[in-house]
């Protein structure tokens, strides 16, 4: 079944339509705002999210803004990858930095963050706890990222990297709908779990097909440091990649364990159905045969 | 009496001192964080969010977090300001991007801005609500300000302006502090007129103490946009210093009256003290005369 039309789908989409739509600013803002955010992302941690919710017993129509503030932090986090990389595009379309300068841009993504604070306000000290704690992760993790370039850069330090950069993310929306369901702590706590392991899975795939990419152009200077390139130290890039896939079912693995935690429903069918969906279903084997 | 020596002021520094020693991040992490955050600001916005708490009946220690939590916003929107300005000092000290690279500064500026939502998380909905709005318009009043070069900028913009920049941050320093002692909403709005006025009034004093140099140093081409260059336009220098100093005591004045509006008391005594102290006092005879 197509994601587009779960209507947690389409509840999060018109929710950002109306958000920014709403939005008491400057002209040049919510073009920015506009230009980030209905850009066409799939909403996958929104999503995550409102369905940890129902997860918990909770409906997810009340977790919305819980959403929204997660989706805007995530934009928030792109922009500013692009002004820190140079990154001419972002989802086809120029990035935010090359259409209204780098100020702006990095104004835009402040702006972005505070929205999302007032958003996550409503909801209860864990929530906004766990939301500020996900800010500190991706930020030391981006650093950590940054600095692999020239440190000793081996695979404990490549775990922490993507689990703080990229899965802290996906372990707060799962941790903070799991409270807006009515969570205990334990619950809450695989649901964390669960959003650890699809998210490190998800940037591991990321980091895959980056790789596959590279060595299928041949451009083998430029092979940045990931999951793949750090395996290659000692075998064929071939083997690399395979290891690398192995790494990636591990992770798919245990977050499927998590979600056996709860009954069965349609609720756990979706969340088995979006954790395959941005993880072992980008691995065609016709992008990793050669 | 000396500020440094006030309670408040001791107990601020040394929370910081006690929050930068305990994080569990890199050396890089804590190293750049200390050197934002330990570089000797006069922390009046904490101080001002302390006092707020003990003038509706709470105990200043009780506001520590939300403290940190503001002083740490202002942390990240200085290393932010320099990387925009391209500032080389800070203090006394080279801006944090000159110390520790652009992408290291900015996402250092995430991450104190995350570890203020943790901080923040521990206090009521409205006092996370103030936090993400205040961040919200110090974004939109940045903008505004980069703006200002290019565009028709006159009084209102200029008021708009700074209220959103600077004095944003003063009113929810002043309206969190309220809600941590206790207040309802009236009182919580009279303690963040308060802050506005106080706000307003420290970036004026700030924009004619640059003006008045820039006039000594006859380098009339570098005027940036400020409320004695608004009043330039159509008088003397020396009428749009003593103009715009006249408009400073209106605004002090109005931070008066909403003191005022509490009971006499040493915390009283201690805020009328503190926005003399960021404010008149600044404008000493031997600074505004050439």
């Amino acid at each position: 079944m197509n994601i587009e039309q779960w209507d947690e789908h389409i509840a999060i989409k018109n929710a950002m339509d109306d958000l920014i739509h709403s939005l008491d600013v400057s002209a040049q803002m919510k073009e920015m705002v506009l230009h980030v955010c209905a850009s066409g992302g799939k909403m996958v941690r929104p999503i995550i999210l409102m369905l940890s919710t129902q997860l918990c017993g909770g409906r997810f129509e009340d977790s919305i803004d819980a959403s929204l503030a997660i989706e805007l932090i995530h934009s928030a986090s792109l922009i500013q990858d692009d002004v820190l990389d140079e990154g001419i595009l972002r989802r086809g379309m120029p990035s935010t930095h090359r259409m209204f300068g780098y100020s702006s841009a990095i104004l835009c993504g402040d702006f972005l963050i505070s929205k999302a604070i007032e958003l996550i306000s409503s909801y209860d000290r864990r929530s906004v706890r766990d939301f500020g704690r996900a800010g500190m992760h991706m930020s030391e993790g981006e650093i950590m990222d940054i600095m692999s370039i020239n440190e000793d850069f081996g695979m404990d330090e490549y775990m922490e990297c993507i689990r703080k950069k990229t899965a802290s993310l996906f372990a707060a929306s799962a941790s903070i709908g799991a409270y807006v369901g009515g969570a205990d702590e334990k619950t809450a706590e695989v649901c964390r779990s669960f959003g650890y392991n699809v998210g490190t899975a998800y940037q591991m795939v990321d980091d895959i097909l980056e790789y596959v990419q590279i060595i299928q152009s041949k451009e083998s200077e430029n092979i940045s440091l990931s999951l793949p390139s750090i395996y290659q130290r000692r075998m064929s890039p071939e083997r690399a990649i395979s290891r690398s896939v192995g790494l990636v079912e591990e992770y798919v693995s245990s977050a499927r364990s998590e979600i056996a935690y709860f009954k069965s429903s349609q609720v756990t069918d979706k969340l088995l159905e979006i954790t395959d969906y941005i993880t072992l279903d980008m691995l065609t084997p016709d992008i990793l045969q050669k």
